[in-house]
This record gives C-alpha cells, structure tokens and sequence, in this order.
C-alpha cells in the first residue's frame, strides 16, 4: 500500500501559555515546537508491552499553541449556559475517530460546543487522499492544528488531538488510556464507494482499514474502558434496496409457522459499503460476547456544509466535496448547477435514497451519546430524515438554481455503478426521531446551506473532477494514477 | 503479526527425469535442486507491473523429483478407466488453495484421483501454527513434498504445488497465470474459531487473512479467468442458532404486504465465523457486479480421517486435530474415548449442528465443480449430512467405545464459548443430495473411519492438549504464548 500512509504518530495539542489569535501564521510555533516535547507516563496495561526505548520514542506528546478565548468573536448563541451535556452534571469524555472529516469534524465541534469533552484522533489520511487523485475541496480547509488552535481562540474551549491511525493498535492503546473516553464516535473509515472500487488496492485498503480499525476499537474498549460507549457510523448502503420495507437493524421474520427477531439482510454494493456491513456484524458479536453497549448509526446521503460551529470562523470552515470520488449526489449537483454545468444523473434516476442535512449528522451524534445503549446492546438507527430519487434531486436543484437566476440543465450519464436504477424503497427512521431529533428539511435548507455555498466557492471548482470516472465494472489489479493533464 | 509468515515465495514441482521410490530421503532431491532451477515466462498482464529483476527473482520454477508409477502400489480401484472427470472429456484443472490442510489435502487428492488436473496453492502457514501453539496432528503427517512425490509413485498423477500466501497478490497472479484454472477450490483460510479467540491479534490476523485473501481470489478470477468457477468453503456457523429453519443461502420474507428473497440473516459467534460472513457477502456482490461464478459451500462439523486416497499409503495420511484450539467435537471427543479421558461436553451439551464425514466433503466439492454456478451466480449450499446435540455426540461414542471395550465416561466442562446451550436447529440441506450425494453417516463410519484411528495413535496423544485453552470471553490485547511446561 505505497499510497498510503504506512506510519502514525502521537501528538497531542492543548493549550497552555500561548496568546496566538487566531488566524496569525504558524511559524513561531513550528519553531518552538522542539522545546515542547515532554514524555507522558501512562498507566496504561500496555506499558508491559513496549520497550522502554519504543514508548519514549512514541509516546511522545507535543504541546502546542493556541490563543485564550477571544473577546472580539463572540461565542456561540446556541451553548449551554453551564457548558455541559444536556441532562449530566459532569462533561462526558469523547473521543472522535476520523475527527478531521467531512461530518467527523462537524461532529467534534457541536460536541465541544455542547459541553462534551472531546478528543479528535485521526490520520490525516483523507487529506493524502486528495493529494494522490488529484482532488480538492470546494471550500478552503485549514490544517486542522490551525482549526483546533481557531476554536480555542473563539470558543475558549479545548479539542484535543492524536494523530494516528488506529489499525496500529498500540497507537490506540495510548489514546485510550490518555483521553480515558466514556464514548467513541467512529467516523475513522475509508468512506466511499467510489474509492473502493478504484483498484484492486483501494478496495483491499478499504477494507483492511475499516475491518481492523474497527476491531482494534473494540478491542480498545474491552481491555481499556469496558463502560465506553461506542457509536459507529454505518450507512444506509448496508441494506441495498429490497423489495421489502427496511426497519431499523433487524427485522421479525415468521417462516414456516415459527417465528424470530433476526438482524436485518443486507446486500451492500461496493466494497466501502461492504466493510460497514462486515463491521456490523463484527460489533454485533462482541455486544453479545463481550457485553460491548454499542449504537450503530446507518446514515443516509449527508448533505450542506454549514453547521452552527463551522460558521463562526472561515478557519472552521467544512469541507465540500463535489468530485466524482468523494462528492456525493446532492452536494455535486449544486456545484454543477453554481458552475453552468448540467447536472450528471446517473442512469435512469430512479435510485432513490435516505438524505440528510449535515446539521442533523451532528445532532443525531448527540442523542445517541446522551442517550447510550446499555450494556451488552446492539442497537441500530436508521439515520437519515427524508427519501429522494436521484431526479427528484435534480428537479430540487434546477428549482432553487432558478430562484437565484441560474440556468440548471440536466443530463443522464451512463451509470458507473452497478445497481438498480428503478425499485421499491421504503426505509424506518423513527428511532431518532423518538430521542427528540428535529429535522432540517432539504426545502428549506437547500439554498441557505449549500447552493450558496456552491456559487460563492465556484471560482475553485475544477470541472475535470466533476465526471465519474470509476467505474464498478472495470475496475482491475493494475493501480491507478491520475494522470497530470 | 511476529508469530505469522511474512513472506512467500513460489514452488513449482513437478514430476520429471527421476526414479526416485516413495519414501525415499530427500537428501539427492535436494543436493540437485540448484541445478533445476529454470525462469518460466508468464503470458499474464501483469508482467508489465513487474520489474524484470522483480521476476526473474519471484517466478522461479522449481522442478524438483518425483518417481514414476510403482507397480508395486495399486491404483485406486474407484479412479475412472479414461482418467477424466464425470461428464466431461477434457480435464477440468482445479486450484485447491489450503491443499495442505485437513479438508483441502484429502480434496486435492480425491480431485486428482477423478482425472482434474490439480494444484495446490498453500503457505503451509497451518503446519507453523502447531509448532507455535505446541500442537500436533494425532497422526503424523508427511511435508508436503513428500506428500507430492508419494501421491505420484502410486498414481502416476501430478499436482503441482505453489507455496506462498494468496494475499500476497503478486504470487497469486503467478499462479493463475501459470496454472490457468477453470475451478478455485478455496480453503486457504484460518479455519478455527478458538484460534481466532486466542488473543487481538490473531483475532485481526484471522480476519485480515481471511478476507483479503477471499479478495485477493476475485480479483485474480475477474482479471485473469473470468469464466473460473469459484468453490469457497463457508461454514454452518454463518447461520448461528435462529428460532426458525435455515434455508440454503437465500430465505423468503413476507413483511407488510411485500415479498423478496433475500440474503438469508448471518449471527455468527466468532472472529473466525465472521470472517466468513464478510467472505460471503464480498463474493455474492462480485458475482452481481463482475459475473463472478461462485459457489459458497456452508460446511457443517467435518470428522474422520480417512479417505479412499489417503488410505493409500502412510505418507498421504491426513491430519487429525484433537486439540482445543483445532479439535472439533467429535474428533476430540474419540481421541478422548481412546485414551480414557472423560469426553468434555461443553456446559449444557444441548449445541446442535450439522455433521458430515470427511468422504463426504470430497464428494460435495467434488459435486460442485462438476455442476458449476453459472456466469453472475452466487449459489449456496449447506453441506452436511446429519444434525447432532454435543450430548447425542457424546452418547455415540460411548456406544461405540464400549464395543470396542472402552469405558467411557462423559464430564460438562464450563462452556468456554458464548452460545445457546439448548436451543432450535432445523437446516435444510437438500441441493447437494440433489446433485447426487451419497452420505456417508455416522453410525455406519464412526469405528471404521475414526475410533480406530484414535486407537491406533493413542500413544502420540499429548493430553495437556484435549481440554479447552480459549476463553470467548477472556480474549485480551496481550499475545499469547504457551507455556512449554
């Protein structure tokens, strides 16, 4: 895997004696990062593990920079006056894997906002990702030192950071026991179905890290902190569509006059979305044998940009992928439309899926944490809050593309994936419903949330990356390049 | 993974200018072998990936010796007079990928006693697995060359063999693009579910390997010989113990008004199980998305040693495992009666599952392959012949033993397992019969193919070996070694 980060490392930021504001270049602190280092004992199990010279070589924790709060930014309207979880008296611990991501890094910030303690650990690999395809966000990202050192300048508050991967499970081992987590949100997985199905070596990547990074975590869980609670992010993908109405993670089958609650068929149709299947699975079996209180969230197509945290400062700004790769439906199409593009339907239109706006992602994390699965449980949400076909999508678009003076056009391309382009779907959601999510409806939130976004950004867009270009037929052993032209 | 192989290499032997009789020592073989050395060139797509220095180094061919047909060895009188498979004039070449293993030496051989053309892909990394965990097969086994060299002094029959690990992919193209096969008999897998409970990390080697070496086998299928039907060796234990039937691969569901068939619902309850679930759900969207022909054999508990092929002569004995960690129940539970251990029920005894003899696993594979999955199809079949309780187990070979003078006695041992104890197991396993199965069942086989095995190698019997080592629930981050006390 020579494209592909073979190494992790531990660092950890916080932030003491400092008064950087926000936004000011990094330079003094890169240089007075050597003077920082200091070795953390830990008193973790593993210690017994690890030589003496491996643990002072990897346990090293950097402490670097960030300003106090800054008077000239007010804090968020929405925080709680206490800055606690609603309904706890003292700050729970999570720890968010993959928390330099699309919704990891959404999710991390409403976490800290709302009072959580939060740790984000994360390779950094997504980032790499672009590098070698040759992609780009639409919106300008920060490196996620200077978003850590941003929020703390606004909020005050402190998000702490490993980076890592957590297929090294002694990496792991020393986060856990250094952040002592009471929850895991899991975002830390190779997440698209375009990705997957590149190469031969992006779909064996795709699930080697998503399978052991999984395992490592509940194995982390096990020896470190048995109480923890883990929410997964699956997908709605796992399910495929049946010609049956799809529940929530199981299903009470009656056949041949006898009757069982069983876990829900699944028929995943990538190799991304295969490794969310086999990760169900896998986490199902040690909630059973282990007693692992897991929650298990099967996202829909998340949607938008912009959260009530990502606003306050251009540096917390979210990424928006638009390319063939990582840019999902309705995201794409807004950029299409922004940039005189038709809007690329794929096939017939007709496949229809759960969406969801990013700012409900968010808050759909929250009540899962804040309300826990007990110990031993397996519980599955279905997370998304309206279904669209693809060409219900498009008409969306070009309607709302209208209203801001834009011509949208749309075109049908020859359907790289393969999968139905006309069925049945009829998917549950009630479940997070029921916890008190309230939803952000794609009418409502289409304009404000994403199309500007889209025409405000479109001087970035490169069109090259707009067309699909993996296809789930022809992908072979040879690796794949992009080429620079 | 310090205790696993880390590399591979690719051994080619076959059989030519030599008169050397089965059972011979090795030592001129070897003495000869640098001069046999000789560069294959490959016709395979692949070479341009490949730096020449790369593949004068890895695909080396080595010829090493093998004696003629000895007339004073019997051929076997069930071999076909024209040397070819049933029904077919031209013989079929199938790939037996873990061909050194339990079911895969005494497949490889029954296939090459039918006339296919066979080969054998395996790391031998089984064999390495006994010398770490200090266990051994009951009856000894010859190494694979010699296996090799015997089969082809009785029959006359070559199979070739290639050593190295499938999820190396560079050795896999090799081989595929050497052998060419139109069949991929695959139980290159870690098979044990203890094994995959001893510790993390062969809990994450068993799934890695698993996995991606399933991967690995499409990829090649689809890049180098797409019409190979793929025979994969699943397990009963996909299914778990629902409270309703167990159909074959597929169940009908009726659910608010609508009906679909769908992937039958997996609960398995191991690492090792799982990887198999993961392994069937990657092959069945292959078949949908590439056309991959592929048939997922769900193998129940497999017993007995014997064959009509390595009965033939002592250096084609095949391995029998009556461990904690390898054992499976009945085995074990003879190997037990013969030395005058208690036999070990699990807790309540009440586990029920599908069994079948050795002989029977050769005929199904046997089955499959003359009866391939058409282009695009992923079938299933559930291969077993008989459903027993562990205590109904446990009684026949008291019966068995007593007539053979033994006195058995039977003890519940704490069930180092998660699982139901007494539940409902109903499975059907009908297509197989379909096809033509003749069943070899356990009262009939039990003495004549078992016990008196037992008997026989009493003596070899290491009983630090027979009660359970793994704990279900006390698996742990640290690795295990035993203790050579």
């Amino acid at each position: 895997m020579a494209h592909l980060l073979s190494t992790s490392f531990s660092v950890k930021i916080s932030s003491r004696s400092s008064n950087r504001p926000c936004g000011q270049p990094l330079n003094q602190v890169r240089a007075a990062l050597p003077n920082l280092f200091t070795i953390k004992t830990s008193k973790s199990p593993l210690k017994r593990l690890v030589s003496k010279g491996d643990r002072a070589r990897k346990s090293c924790v950097v402490l670097a920079t960030a300003a106090p709060v800054s008077k000239e930014v007010s804090a968020n309207p929405r925080s709680g006056s206490d800055g606690s979880p609603s309904g706890s008296s003292k700050s729970q611990r999570v720890m968010v894997i993959g928390g330099d991501g699309y919704c990891g890094w959404a999710t991390a910030l409403h976490l800290s906002n709302k009072g959580y303690e939060v740790a984000i650990v994360d390779s950094l690999v997504r980032r790499l990702m672009d590098h070698q395809l040759g992609l780009d966000s639409l919106t300008p990202i920060s490196s996620i030192h200077n978003r850590l050192r941003c929020w703390k300048a606004i909020t005050g508050k402190t998000i702490e950071l490993y980076i890592g991967d957590i297929c090294d499970f002694e990496f792991l081992s020393e986060t856990f026991n250094s952040f002592e987590p009471d929850a895991v949100v899991h975002f830390g997985e190779q997440r698209s179905a375009p990705y997957s199905m590149i190469d031969r070596s992006r779909a064996v990547f795709t699930q080697k890290n998503n399978v052991i990074g999984t395992l490592n975590v509940l194995f982390a869980i096990k020896e470190f902190r048995e109480q923890c609670h883990l929410v997964k992010l699956g997908t709605m993908g796992e399910y495929g569509t049946p010609n049956i109405d799809i529940e929530e993670g199981y299903i009470t089958i009656i056949h041949n006059g006898r009757t069982d609650t069983l876990p829900y068929p699944k028929q995943a149709s990538s190799f991304y979305h295969l490794s969310k299947v086999h990760d169900s699975n896998n986490i199902a079996f040690t909630c059973k044998a282990w007693g692992i209180r897991a929650t298990d969230l099967n996202q829909g197509v998340v949607y938008g940009v912009k959260t009530d945290e990502t606003s306050m400062h251009e540096q917390l700004c979210n990424r928006l992928d638009y390319d063939g790769v990582f840019g999902t439906a309705l995201n794409r199409f807004c950029v299409q439309a922004a940039v005189g593009h038709p809007l690329t339907v794929y096939g017939k239109g007709g496949q229809t899926r759960g969406y969801l706006d990013i700012r409900d992602t968010v808050q759909c994390v929250e009540l899962a944490i804040a309300n826990p699965a007990k110990p031993g449980e397996f519980r599955v949400f279905n997370q998304f809050t309206e279904q669209f076909s693809v060409n219900e999508l498009a008409a969306l678009v070009t309607k709302a593309g209208k209203k801001l003076g834009l011509d949208v056009q749309t075109i049908s391309v020859p359907n790289p994936r393969v999968e139905a382009e006309e069925h049945y779907y009829n998917a549950k959601h009630t479940k997070l419903i029921e916890l008190g999510l309230e939803p952000h409806l794609l009418s409502d939130s289409l304009l404000d949330s994403l199309l500007n976004f889209a025409i405000e950004f479109k001087d970035r867009v490169d069109t090259k990356q707009i067309m699909p270009s993996v296809s789930w037929k022809k992908i072979g052993v040879k690796p794949h390049t992009v080429p620079a032209n």
